[in-house]
């Protein structure tokens, strides 16, 4: 389901990308990690995936972070 | 989809019950001001539930707290 322009979805995306470049990780290395598709990945990153807890959860635990650093601002 | 005993969504449950009744609001009128259905509010509260960001964000938005709020300490 793609949500576009929903701006709580576009700040989850932008810490997503943020912390994932300054972890040096590449979209596919962070799916592989997080056992999730490369294409949500992306669809995360640019606030059109509505991804649930868990997930979010899993790409935090990949990156390093916390879900609080994920959703800041959200 | 159930997941007993996991950790992040058991404090994301405590954190909407603890501010659900700090605002006054039953189960009841949460789900129907969310529009989501009073046993999946009552899931989500036990942390069974796995929600999506916009559900989270509405039953934020509708005890007048932030997501942040919400998934803090998870």
């Amino acid at each position: 389901m793609t949500k576009a322009h929903d701006p709580t979805l576009a700040a989850i995306g932008k810490n997503v990308k943020r912390i994932r470049r300054a972890s040096g990780k590449t979209q596919e290395g962070l799916a592989l990690e997080a056992e999730i598709d490369r294409t949500y990945v992306s669809q995360i990153e640019r606030g059109i995936a509505n991804p649930s807890v868990l997930v979010l959860r899993k790409v935090a635990f990949c990156l390093g972070a916390t879900l609080s650093e994920i959703v800041a601002g959200a």
